[in-house]
Formats: C-alpha cells, structure tokens, sequence
C-alpha cells in the first residue's frame, strides 16, 4: 500500500498533453497495490487509473498484459481497459517509469468473503479463462516450478529467519512437486493472483476483476488452486471448505473441470501455496526498511501449505 | 501521505449503519494527509471522504473543526462539509479513532502554482475570513508564541541534528518575535495551513479549499503571512514578488486590509516561517523511523525565515 514515485498534477498534465480524454478534477495516490503506483484520475469524460509500473514489474511484459485487458474487456469481462494515446501507445513514460492509464471499475474488495462472494469469484474466474482462450499469445509462468527453485535458492539459509522451520518446508517441497507436477493438463491464460483483493464488488455481485500483472499460461486450474490458498482460509488458519465447495461450483457452473483436472487439485494447491510462501519470504528478507510499504508475512502461506500436505484426495475441497 | 489506520470494507459497512448515504461503490485508501487515514467512498448518493483522525488532531477539537466546516459550506464556501449521522453526531468510532464523513470536492492540488492561482488563493482566503466572521466560536491558536516556545524547548539541544544553524536560529527568532508580535490586529478564524496542497483547483479556478485541521482565531493578516510562506517560494528559495503581489491584491479584492496589518506583515511572515520551521524540525527529530510516512525537511522554512528577517518593509511582498 503505497504511492512509490511521485507524480504532481503539473507532471499529469504534461503525460495527458498525449491522451484524448479531458480536464482532470480528481488525482489523488491511492494505497493500492504493492508493486505499483496508483493514482485515481477523473475527468469531464471519465474515471481512470493512472498507473505506473515499478521495478517488480518487467517493462517487455507490460504490452503482454494491456493487450490481454483490452481483449479481455473487448470479450466483456469486467476488467480495466488501457486507454489508447493519441497515435495508438498504451504506455508512455511519465517520471522515469513506464505509466498507463486505463479505465476506473466501481467496486470494494471484501477481506472477509462469505461463500457466497466464492461462488461469485469463481464463476468470474471461469469467465475469465473462457474469454482468454481467443487471446491468441502466451506468456510462460515466470513463477512456476523454475521459478520456485530460483527463489528457494536465493533464500537459501536464511528462510528461517522468515519463520521456523521455512528452509525444510521450502526444500521438502520443491523435492516433492519436481516428482509428481501435472504435464498435461488443459492450459490457457491465468490470472495467477486472483486474491480478493483484486475482484471487485458491487451488491455482492462481481463488478470487476483487476490487477492482471501476473497473468501468464499455464494449467487453468492452477488458477482456481491459487483462489482455494487466497479465498477459503479463514484468519485462524482453517480451511473452510464451505467456501472452497460454493468457489470451485461457481467456476463449474461455466467450466467443468476434467477428471485429471479434479484430481490434480490437491498438488496443484501445494504448489500455489509454495508461490506465495516463496514470494512473501523473499520479500519479507529483502525488505527495504527505509521503503514505504512493509511486506505481508509469509506464515500463513506456511500454514496452508502444511494443510495441503495433509489432503488426501479432492474431497477435501469439496469437489 | 499515508494510511495509518486500516479499514476494510467490512469494518465500513458496521460503520455505515448509522448514516444514511447508501451502498459504497468504491472505497478506497488515498495517499492525503500527514496527520490523518483518508478514504474515498462512493455510494449511489454521491462521493464523501472517510477520516479518521490520528493522534496529532485533539478529539476535544474535532467539534470545532467540523461544525466551522459545516458553517462555511453553509455559507458558501466550497470546502467539505461533514455528513451528520442518524442522530445527528458528525463523529463516531471506527477501529479505535474518531472518524467522519465529509463531502467529497472535485479538485487538484497544484505543485507549482502560478500568479493567476496566488490571486485566485487569496481571494479564496479572503471570503473564508469573512464567512467565518459569523461562525460564533473561537479556538485559541496552540501553534502561536506559547506553542513555538513549547517546541522550542522540545527541540533544544538537538535542533542543530535537523539542520546546521538552526537552535541559534529558532532561539534568537523567538526572543526577537516576543519583543515585537502585534497585539492589536484584527482578529477572526483563520485556515492556519493555507498551502496549495489544501487548495483545489478544477480548471485554474479555486473548487475548493480542505483540510481545516489547524483552523483557529487570530489575526486575519496571519493567515495571509502564512500564505506568502506557503505559495509565494519558488524551489530554489528565492521569493516571488510577482506571485505575492498577486495573492495580496486577490485576497484584497474581497478583504482590504488596514494600515496596521500591512505594517505587520513583514513580523508576522517571520512568525509564520518559524511556526513551520518548529512543526517540521520537532518531527524530523521525532521521526518514527518504522512509520510509514517520511517527514518533510524543515531547511526550506530556514531559508524562508532568513528571508523575511532581511524584509525591511511591506514593499517587499508587494504591497
């Protein structure tokens, strides 16, 4: 939650000397996201999101992800679209950073989901992943399996300072999920970090679905075994599986899932509990103590990750 | 600009139950404010700002501020006006502070105002003197030669770690501001933080003017010295004549001033500077390296302090 490079409205204005889209009577920061900066931008013709991508994100993978919005919303997803410059860019540069603007979704994150909101989430998931398939381009998984062994080893030796017992689980891990992760299972474009905090609600009902800078190809339930991690734990650290039930038929009530599909949930659980173990810890032993965001922790992913270990079968999630 | 105080959208709903403005659409934190948590909110009724107050605002304050807010945009300035709960309370609690919610103005804040928005500033302040002129309450000003002398004894000894010279510097200003601060001058509310970041502009006109967290009863022409120190610097430190001569004759198209508060003019600008020198140098050195905002460098308030002490005369703002 942080604003990372400053912009002033004289700055905006000179960025907007390129965009067709008004007057601005509203630029305000807004604690959003931890990877980028975020302004709120209304204007005579509209609300807008003026965004400036830090370091996390790399800037060849920025066209990757504005086309894939622009088509997702094209296909009529509730998703930001880029707002085009005037001679067709979806990027401009604006205070040493790669910057776009693009459409304002209404809509509040909820941090306590009832099922309900699951089930929503997961028909939107499923639309999702049906819309992407006329996407036409790919983009591998930067933070899968290589990934993960890239990570554990920067954190190598000092993952227990991150949490007790993190360096085992980690290295246990990775060992396991190099031996029995899935090879074929049907495939298409991900969200691959679809937290509650990045679908929106109006009335209970999904307005939008934002944040698509993780988005890449890879096995489509992995996506829902990424929501399972971030939509059916409850603060405790129970698994609730009357969440888990409600978001995996919301997605079934527009895509079914195969049997191999089914049966690979429970790996596929371990695996995207893993990706945020390995991330947050990563984060939580580079922080910059001077920066003005401070990391999540990274326990909780610890927590599910020793829940999904314990899985049998898909039953346990309710499938 | 920072969120201190955490809200979700859960924690807003509880909250929402004792107004009366709808379901929010967006709610979102907002990087505004040193001093309090700011959050967008927008129902189907219109868009307000959630504060909730942090521990620098007084709770035995808050009434004055809000119900002086509340007369003004009654009256006619354009400046947030607090949305009374069932009840008829402007305060309540929300996760262990006192919040509000206020009306929400269009607006931008100007990095680097030009002369038109100095003139369009003073004359901005000028109407909210004489609106606030039937307002019937008073507040004594806690950051005047008592507060400065309280900061000053706060600071001493390490005054200097916040920059070279500057115990020497706030010692002899006070000693020389308790000879000469006026006596007589007339007196009325005053904003007390009249910087262009609580000035909002939509299309180089004034649309606003927030952020009423220092407002309190003293001389008129304070505010105005205030003013000069807040709009009229340019980065490098020098004075702008240009800008000065521009926010006096707005403010003076509303508001003439009188042969004595011309004459103080140059004092008060001295105590002006002084008065932000003490506030930025007590919390640079107060400075909670943990929190998540950075204090603003107190030496730019120095340099404007050196300047008003070599003021021989009004002339030198433009008078």
């Amino acid at each position: 939650m942080a604003v990372y490079t400053d912009v002033s409205f004289e700055d905006l204005e000179a960025f907007l000397q390129s965009y067709d889209i008004g007057t601005p009577h509203v630029f305000k920061g807004i604690a959003e996201g931890v990877s980028n900066s975020n302004y709120t931008l209304q204007t005579e013709k509209g609300a807008y999101i003026l965004t400036l991508y830090e370091r996390r994100v790399r800037e060849e993978d920025l066209p990757f992800y504005l086309d894939l919005m622009e088509h997702l919303a094209r296909a009529g997803l509730a998703c930001p679209t880029p707002v085009h410059a005037a001679g067709g860019a979806l990027t401009g540069m604006l205070n040493g950073r790669p910057a776009a603007i693009l459409t304002f979704l209404d809509g509040v994150s909820l941090r306590r989901p009832g099922p309900e909101h699951c089930a929503a989430a997961g028909r939107a998931l499923a639309v999702l992943h049906q819309l992407g398939a006329s996407f036409g381009r790919t983009r591998e998984n930067s933070l899968g399996l290589a990934g993960w062994r890239k990570l554990a080893a920067d954190c190598a030796g000092d993952a227990d300072k991150a949490g007790h017992g993190f360096g085992d689980l980690i290295e246990t891990e990775i060992a396991h999920l190099s031996q029995c992760w899935p090879e074929n299972l049907p495939r298409g474009i991900i969200h691959a970090d679809f937290f509650p905090d990045n679908v929106l609600f109006v009335d209970n009902k999904v307005s939008g679905v934002i944040d698509f800078y993780f988005a890449c190809t890879d096995f489509l339930v992995y996506d829902i075994a990424i929501a399972l991690n971030a939509w059916c734990f409850e603060k405790d650290g129970s698994f609730n599986v009357t969440k888990s039930r409600a978001l995996i038929a919301g997605y079934q009530s527009s895509r079914s899932l195969g049997p191999e599909e089914r049966s690979a949930l429970p790996v596929l659980s371990r695996g995207a509990a893993l990706r945020f173990l390995l991330t947050r810890t990563y984060d939580w032993l580079n922080h910059d103590p001077g920066a003005l965001v401070r990391p999540k922790a990274p326990g909780e992913f610890a927590q599910r990750l020793r829940f999904h270990r314990g899985v049998r079968s898909p039953d346990a999630y309710g499938l």
